[in-house]
């Protein structure tokens, strides 16, 4: 990810300065033009704007705190992990006199420097906003959250629960689809439509949690309950793992039990904010 | 439903017959035009196309077997259940003489009648064929999907599979997000391109289970183990729910202590199909 990061800036016409632990890896961003620091102190000496992306802010925390005098300095650290992490990386490179934005990459690295590849940004808002051409060079879709150094961590950690929750639920589907001979593209062709109506479902319950009201003239959580009933029972004659369905049937019963059957689909999230989910 | 489905065929200009088992409840559509009849035999003397939706196969085999001749009547059975039930029922009113088509209703009551709703229909082709234009007015997307009558079944309960695993996620993202006072509707417009790219990517991971074919230039599934460990730290130092993400966590682990961690997130398909997760 860092050698496409680097890449993405060189394309961009940025005078780059690439430093890697591992001496050797930066010989192809040499090649395209940039130049290589023999530590991460150099590196840092040479550059306006930092950018770091290693595996876990432990690392780049350790990272900056060997890298010398960050005051003057823009860091815009890319390394994935929660969002108290990012604060607390935030909070060291504010105490040494730099600028410290956190970045979230929403993409796999052959994306990097695509004009829809997204990332999302958060902590100081004056220094992205002067950084703000140089960093869209990584990924056209750069949105600043807010001041919040760890909204970034968050906002992805969100969009990835929510994909593999998809990715699961579609590929239990698809266990269940091949056991009876079915084209798994078959069904991804017939059930486009329901598809794309269930993205345009997640605004409505999304107001739902913000309001906590949960009140739904139609569609209540309890009629949930039987058709989760019919993919348990599905499952357990096709051989197919049960547990996943009986989760979501265990979710339902849940808020059923908790007198909310009446309401939308969205009351789940209590379930989840109570730190325990029924089983 | 049942009240729903007899109204789209009256405003499509179908003389309709209804019957129900709990009299009176017919009373809004007799207003409409409907004749009521005193029997579910009545109901089916009366009628070349025989739809029928009531809570459970068990109920509407029942029905059936209580309605005297169906000899040259078209029977559509709309009522939810297991792909195998659904066969049951194809099996049983096929020896009595009629054809038989299962519909899957995927939308709510309200929505039955509009030119986009969808209903998946398998079955007697020629028959469906021949009351496309009257099973149209109940949803304009109506498919018919083969000959299997249990398909209709299989299809929906994979489309709720993959709906509630979506919903699971994006309401345990929900539970995380709100917890740190951001607005979830915040989140699904920062996210929106994210969701939009993750069904599309559908497709390839579909044709990965159906060649059989898992291995993937980029993006392998080991890459995901450490942002679900993130997920699993965030959701615990917030209070929120640790099952949700542990269970995804230990999905990836079963696949990479298979051996197959270079392979592509559909790999998990096989996990289901081993009939048990690991947890
Ligand atoms: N690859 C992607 O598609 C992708 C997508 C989104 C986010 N990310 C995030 O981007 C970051 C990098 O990912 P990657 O895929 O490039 O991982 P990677 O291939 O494992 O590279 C990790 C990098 O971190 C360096 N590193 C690790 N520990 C270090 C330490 N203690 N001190 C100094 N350097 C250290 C490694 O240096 P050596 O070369 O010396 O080992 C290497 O440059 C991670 O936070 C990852 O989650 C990656
Ligand atoms: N509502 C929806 O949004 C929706 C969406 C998709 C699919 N569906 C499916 O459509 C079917 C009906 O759903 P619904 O929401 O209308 O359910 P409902 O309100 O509970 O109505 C169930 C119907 O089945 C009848 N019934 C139940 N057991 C019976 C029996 N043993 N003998 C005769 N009649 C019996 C009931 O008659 P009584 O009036 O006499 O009780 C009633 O007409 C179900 O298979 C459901 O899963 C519904």
């Amino acid at each position: 990810m860092g050698s496409a990061l680097a890449g993405a800036f060189l394309d961009g016409g940025q005078r780059t300065t690439v430093w890697n632990r591992t001496p050797g890896k930066a010989d192809p961003l040499v090649a395209r033009g940039a130049v290589v620091a023999a530590s991460a102190e150099e590196a840092v000496a040479n550059s306006d704007l930092v950018v770091v992306n290693v595996k876990g802010n432990e690392a780049a925390r350790s990272i900056l705190a060997s890298a010398g005098s960050l005051a003057g300095r823009v860091v815009v650290n890319l390394s994935d992990g929660t969002s108290g992490e990012a604060r607390e990386v935030a909070t060291r490179v504010a105490e040494r006199g730099a600028e410290y934005v956190h970045g979230q990459i929403m993409t796999i690295a052959p994306a990097i420097g695509h004009a829809d590849s997204v990332v999302f940004y958060g902590g100081d808002e004056g220094a992205f906003n002067r950084h703000r051409a140089e960093l869209l060079l990584l990924g056209g879709r750069g949105t600043f959250l807010g001041d919040d150094a760890g909204a970034p961590a968050l906002f992805g950690l969100a969009m990835n629960g929510t994909m593999w929750g998809t990715l699961n639920g579609f590929l239990h589907a698809a266990a269940l689809l091949s056991s009876q001979g079915v084209e798994v593209k078959r069904f991804v062709e017939a059930a486009s439509a329901s598809l794309t109506g269930l993205l345009g479902y997640l605004p409505s319950l999304a107001e739902e949690v913000d309001r906590g009201e949960y009140a739904v003239p139609f569609g209540a959580l309890k009629h949930h309950l039987p058709a989760a009933d019919d993919l348990v029972r599905e499952s357990r004659e096709r051989g197919i793992d049960v547990e996943f369905p009986s989760y979501t049937l265990g979710l339902l019963r849940a808020v059923v039990e908790a007198g909310h059957g009446d309401d939308s689909y969205s009351r789940v999230v209590e379930v989840f904010r109570s730190g325990s989910t029924a089983s």
